[in-house]
């Protein structure tokens, strides 16, 4: 079976033009290797490709895609655990100064978790969508506590408060958290507006997402 | 801590560049939803951001990333499976057309395992990368047959054997496999060579990559 | 007065996008000096920007542009001529390899001269560019050569014969018909569609414009 | 003889690249034809693209090119004028609101006049540039003036003066001045430096160029 065509015709598009015009900073990244400074945490969803919100260069930052942007529980036993895995390899081998977790509107993975709960579905429905996306239960408190809202009731407010625990969570991996408290490491949190294309930066100290300071779009 | 420089300089060139420009079209996506037709799985690494090298536009693919583009083996049980999650949030809910596994030149992930096994390091070494990556062991017999390399010694055989491997494990989900077989879904190989911008295109019926025919660059 | 705010918008996001990944690029070119081996000539017209058709770098063409993309005859005087002294810059002091003359679809210039001589109106009406557009006036006898219709009818067939004007006006500068002779310099004729994005190329030898093979769009 | 490769090629890229992704822009353009805002006289400079410094979308803005962004005083006689047509053509007909002289550093036009001037080069030297840039003669006591520099020592200082006396050009054009006068026309003078992508901005009524206040990169 052929591939798609969009994929061949946009390999073609970038090969002639970005690629053309970088090549030498791609041979160098070949040859060199690859020294991220951030690991970014983001969604699958199509709408929030990382590496173009943030128009990042090649090299710049890893990327770890799931439903929803989650990051579990430290838990090393003899499962797969891909984002952990990631997360190890950021920390321990890139030793990156830098943790996003990017969170964003209209979250599929966050409004199946809201209609499961609002529903009842069992956490064992399905496969793996409805059990992954239960991890963020705890977050429901979060919201309650930080946006003063019922987060089932509000999308956005799960979405705020499933950055949060996601970033709680990262503090669960103990190497993680001695580079944080050596100063090697920070943590951020980020939601990105798909529909207006504004940005919310976690303020830790104040307990609030703060929307970006921006000029307006002319 | 304030988020880094770079990411709000980045995301301001975004906003007042592509998104002012393609506004309207988010806009739609935020409003309609997603539709992708296209899950690709691809590699963590900083080198290799799938929205650049196939030019995506916005709501075009769902892009799950891993340390090494790996698919586990289908699991149902009560462990968090992100990668599995993001493959049956695209098959059962999104009905995308195709899956891609694209791997890369250079994977550090990949290079982890050969020097592990080479090493003798156990599985059980560090939390999780280690364990992650071994997932890849069947894969050695793979590319023995068809690269007809050892790849232990050959990096590169080893990256194509591993998309192979993630393709078979692919069809052990079985409501995918039987979406191919009804032919609503295909599944794709390609490898990506960081240091010139070739691209290898999986031929199953073939059992060999192939590298997509280009106009060399100017 | 202020500059219009979508300048300062647009600038800023070259700055932060563009120019940002390109800076050294820029630099060398400032230290070193331009070195372009084409000298593009072009149309004024809002919808085709020579550098945006041609995805060209920074460095890589001479642009000059007036109304209708003209190359004025020969015509060594006391007067101001802007294009004439473009060519001559290019050619005897760049030394280009090539020149294009690169016409479109839907040119107003072209269309104002089409419509003056069907309705009669003077070549001094107006200050300049009733004057500008008449230049024009000798290739209505080549379109009826070589296109083999009425130009005042057909807008097309006038635009692709005002390029096959504007070549033969360029060779009747000695300096570029020698450079021509010597093999140092060819001269090029494109004609691009904003409607459909095709791009025809003058085949001199043929006598005819062709429209240049490329894959369908997806 | 074929066009260069580097053409097609760029052409293949931007065609499925940006085209496809601006396609129906470029066809409502091509169908309600342009309404550019703003005349921008620029440079043939193959490294200052008007389009590429302000990301100006299809439609934008009207560009006229000629050696050193000039404006000639208003000449309406039976000779050739481009620039005043394209002028003429952006006043009259299209009614943009603003006109933009866009000068920038290293520019071969100005650098020539000082030359000559240094080095009694007459202007009936070569046949068309020497007499083109002499225009800007006037503007060396602009720069004493206004920079306190003299221009002929200072590459700079020339090329700021050189955007006001084509300012003050402009205002000889009388329906132009009358439309600046009614407040439906301003006029603006940038300049750009190639070297550090910095943008300096003609503020009349304080007689001096400022540079655009921006933040810096990172």
């Amino acid at each position: 079976m052929n591939i798609p065509a969009r994929l061949v015709e946009g390999y073609r598009g970038f090969r002639h033009t970005r690629f053309r015009r970088e090549r030498d900073h791609y041979l160098r990244l070949a040859q060199s290797g690859q020294r991220p400074t951030t690991l970014m945490i983001a969604c699958v969803d199509s709408r929030v490709a990382p590496e173009v919100v943030f128009d990042a260069d090649p090299g710049e930052m890893l990327v770890v895609r799931n439903v929803a942007n989650l990051v579990p529980p430290y838990q090393p036993d003899a499962g797969y655990h891909g984002t952990s895995a990631a997360i190890e390899f950021a920390v321990r081998q890139l030793k990156v100064a830098h943790i996003v977790v990017c969170g964003h509107a209209s979250c599929g993975g966050i409004n199946a978790f809201r209609h499961n709960t609002l529903n009842g579905v069992d956490a064992a429905h399905g496969d793996f969508v409805t059990r992954w996306v239960d991890m963020v239960a705890p977050a429901t408190k979060l919201a309650l506590t930080c946006e003063g809202v019922d987060p089932l009731q509000d999308q956005t407010a799960m979405e705020l408060a499933a950055i949060r625990q996601s970033i709680m969570n990262l503090r669960s991996f103990p190497w993680l958290k001695a580079a944080e408290d050596a100063g090697e490491l920070s943590l951020h949190g980020l939601w990105f507006d798909v529909a207006d294309g504004s940005l919310r930066v976690l303020d830790e100290a104040a307990g609030a997402f703060d929307t970006l300071d921006d000029a307006p779009l002319g």
